[in-house]
């Protein structure tokens, strides 16, 4: 058995490893070839320490380095695209095309650019001048990056290629990857090509390491190591929460996307109006990709009415008749039965759906759920398991104020949609729930689902607990997003020569904004 | 015995409390007539009431009443100075002039006025539009704050008038102050002021509240509390750390200020070039206030040779000769007398004071210690414990790279300070050290102390663990201290009209910075 090398201090070189561990391809339930190593703390260490290394020299580096990086790794990916495909479609079973090929791997190119772009511009350092009083200060790197990759965009979010990847290189730190456990191959082909492009570019050799899996006492002392700059994970809530409470203890900061239901209110003008077409949207929104998106439409909530009722029927037909995705894993078409059967075993009465299979390999029917409001409010924690997939709750409401109070009683969610009347015949109303709704969610929607997330400066790729750990941060968005992976550092009455570029009185490239005496200025 | 009022929902009311307590007079060891309440929960989760209505009102005034409330409460101050200094003393024993009366007074009405301009301006939200996408973002309130403010500034850092007062309101959000016990009676007469302000500019009832003292299990509750939004926390790093983790626990933003040591390293070229100066310089900077600064130089590292002899003998010599000033409390001499006999037992040798009293009242003789880097690398742990006040332990290294393992071996601090010579001697060494001090430090200063933190957009009084919970925050400095107490929004395509006024296409008031398309612009 040959044991698939890692990435460690700019070398591929053999784990030492506690155990090995196998991809599988979902749509067919068969291992794939390769083996992979569980990594013991001796991999992490020597990664640590070769990323602090490159940390301090990093630092010295002028930024468009970071940039040559990420625009020559963009460009490697899509020459090796087919191959990536071939890879991710295998181990995760999402479509070859449109999704993989003409989605995510442009999307992924796209975002490495972004960030070769802001790395250079540098106007996500916030640079803040006091000329007066000589203080200066910016947003530095903070050091070496754990990133933790979610099981669903093997592309997009992988953590050796991803927005977390990309955020954290170009605000000027290495990443360790730890490569998530269904699409161990996919990371290594990005690896690879990570490994040789920071290679040709020139980057130090703990830039970009990666390794595929520890044990779960690793992975919290990892996080927590004093080595460690900061950390992004994006993954179950249980784990996530694991590492969260291993950094917060030392006041590592740590990133986390952790779970949403993305509530999505859809009120009575709108029903009344396009309620055929809100049904195809909304099927289509919860179905695309088995609804594995961090940002489905787990949860939908209406007023009691026949247009309502309509509506419930009309998707019901449509989750019943349309094609039953392959889900990313037996783990996570496992999960969803489960949370598919805590929501009955809690109350919800079933309109489709409901049950394992129904697709190629590992698959669970596409499923429709539905509660009373008056029950929603009777377990609200129970009623609010996320249900990772093709699941969706209906909740009806017998009036308004009960509506309200569904929403008083949500946890914090990535998203929150509502769909109303386009004349303003919902307006009243609408005024009323985004009072309770705006604050439980980072991104508010009209008229649009929430599964597309824009890699735009303005998107918020974030939220309150339990969406993510922290409401003021976005894990989606250039250059918001770099600002995670950055310490303020403040230079008081330093000697001039001795300030980093972006703080002297001559603007480094004539481009970044700086703020200047209260003034934004490119000067 | 009548027991002070507690200030919750816009009444001076009686609080459900569970014990009383007194302030007590430092400098004279004896108690103050006034008697104050410890609260229950009952108090506690009445002002989370008040303050969630408050909240949900003050999201829907322009920011003109927030600007308004905090220039008139910042002429109350000053119109009450003479009654607020006489308290102040009496409760702290710091002088009324200049300290009182003419340093810290001041800072804290032009605090207020600083936030009250910002409130106005806009700009701090950071707002981001992208129109082409039609996604625009902005930094919004993030619901109540509580606000525990420390023993050392009863006016600047007071849990009811001070910075993260200051920066809480203008961000948007009602405050309950959390009064800190060294100082009841001044924290009773600023929240006078700030009630009747509040209710004179028609701020809601919820907007201030103040309790003076809970259990400490009732503390970590409220920090946990769904209803709160965020703590600002500056205080004691045991206290500070239990809070920290049942707010972490379940994803509540707290931020925090524990302790700082502040390093300070004086290099030879400095030493001989203006050795007596320095002397002059650093013990003003170690005794002014009995060193009760969260920025004192608790720590002094130096190259050994005779220029660093004759600076430890002035500099001893100063210690004994100057006045002892009263330390805030009782208790805070008695954890300065901890802090230096652990010091002492660790290993530090004492060249001035090292024993109780000296001064009036409660008090602790002008310290220096010293100590070898070998030594000082044995027990880094120990041998970083903060002793608040007027004391400093001095570190002499062998040669460079022995102060660079120094160091290497420091936890967060706020400061760090690099003394060099003017002319470049010391400039090669200054390279090398600055690559291991700037990441341990929020603020790195040149030439200068640490004690004076300038109330600069561009100050970063925050730094890495233990310093504070998160590298990424400044306590001081506006607009920036304001965005600790807001949450991302993000509206995606949201209907026009719909939108928070800064947030649509027509600039609010002309004035707040916005970045559209990439371009920082007041448009």
């Amino acid at each position: 058995m040959s044991i698939q090398p890692v990435l460690i201090d700019g070398q591929w070189r053999a784990s030492r490893q506690s155990g090995v561990f196998q991809g599988e391809n979902p749509a067919l339930k068969t291992a794939l070839p390769e083996t992979y190593p569980i990594s013991t703390w001796a991999d992490c260490d020597a990664a640590l320490n070769a990323a602090t290394s490159a940390a301090a020299e990093l630092r010295t580096l002028p930024p468009e380095r970071l940039g040559r990086f990420l625009d020559a790794y963009a460009a490697a990916i899509e020459s090796q695209a087919e191959a990536l495909v071939d890879m991710a479609h295998a181990e995760s079973a999402l479509a070859r095309k449109p999704r993989l090929a003409d989605a995510e791997l442009p999307r992924t190119a796209n975002q490495l650019r972004q960030a070769a772009a802001a790395a250079r511009e540098g106007s996500w350092q916030m640079v803040t001048i006091d000329s007066k009083q000589n203080i200066r200060a910016h947003l530095a790197p903070i050091g070496p990056v754990w990133v933790f990759g979610p099981n669903n965009f093997p592309f997009a979010f992988n953590s050796v290629a991803g927005g977390d990847f990309a955020a954290a290189i170009a605000a000027g730190n290495p990443v360790i990857a730890k490569a998530n456990t269904s699409h161990p191959g996919t990371s290594r082909l990005l690896a690879e090509l990570a490994h040789r492009t920071a290679t040709e570019t020139e980057l130090p050799a703990g830039s970009v390491q990666m390794i595929y899996r520890t044990g779960h006492a690793d992975g919290a002392r990892l996080v927590a190591d004093p080595r460690t700059g900061a950390t992004g994970y994006t993954g179950s809530r249980e784990a996530g929460l694991t590492l969260k409470s291993a950094a917060d203890a030392v006041g590592k900061p740590i990133y986390l996307e952790l779970s949403s239901i993305n509530p999505v209110v859809i009120l009575p003008g709108a029903l009344a109006e396009r309620g055929e077409k809100l049904a195809e949207e909304f099927t289509g929104s919860c179905l695309m990709g088995a609804g594995q998106f961090c940002t489905n439409p787990g949860l939908v909530i209406m007023l009691a009415g026949e247009t309502t009722e309509t509506f419930l029927a009309n998707v019901s037909q449509r989750f019943a008749a349309a094609p039953v995705n392959t889900m990313l894993s037996g783990r996570a078409a496992k999960a969803l039965q489960e949370s598919c059967q805590a929501l009955v075993a809690a109350g919800a009465t079933t309109l489709a759906g409901g049950a394992p299979g129904g697709g190629a390999g590992y698959s669970f029917s596409n499923t429709l759920l539905r509660t009373s409001a008056a029950h929603f409010l009777r377990k609200p924690a129970e009623m609010q398991r996320e249900a990772f997939g093709n699941l969706s709750l209906c909740v009806v409401a017998e009036d308004v104020a009960q509506l309200l109070q569904v929403l008083a009683a949500l946890e914090g969610n990535l998203t929150g949609c509502v769909y109303s009347h386009t004349a303003g015949q919902d307006d009243v109303v609408y005024d009323r729930l985004i009072a309770a709704l705006r604050g439980k969610v980072g991104r508010l929607l009209n008229d649009k689902m929430p599964t597309g997330v824009a890699v735009s400066a303005a998107m918020n790729h974030g939220g309150p607990f339990p969406a993510t750990g922290h409401p003021g941060f976005t894990a989606v968005g250039i250059p918001a997003a770099l600002r995670r992976f950055a310490a303020l550092h403040c230079y008081d009455n330093v000697r001039a020569h001795r300030l980093p570029a972006a703080l002297r009185d001559q603007n480094p490239n004539g481009q970044m904004w700086r703020c200047i005496d209260g003034a934004w200025t490119q000067q």
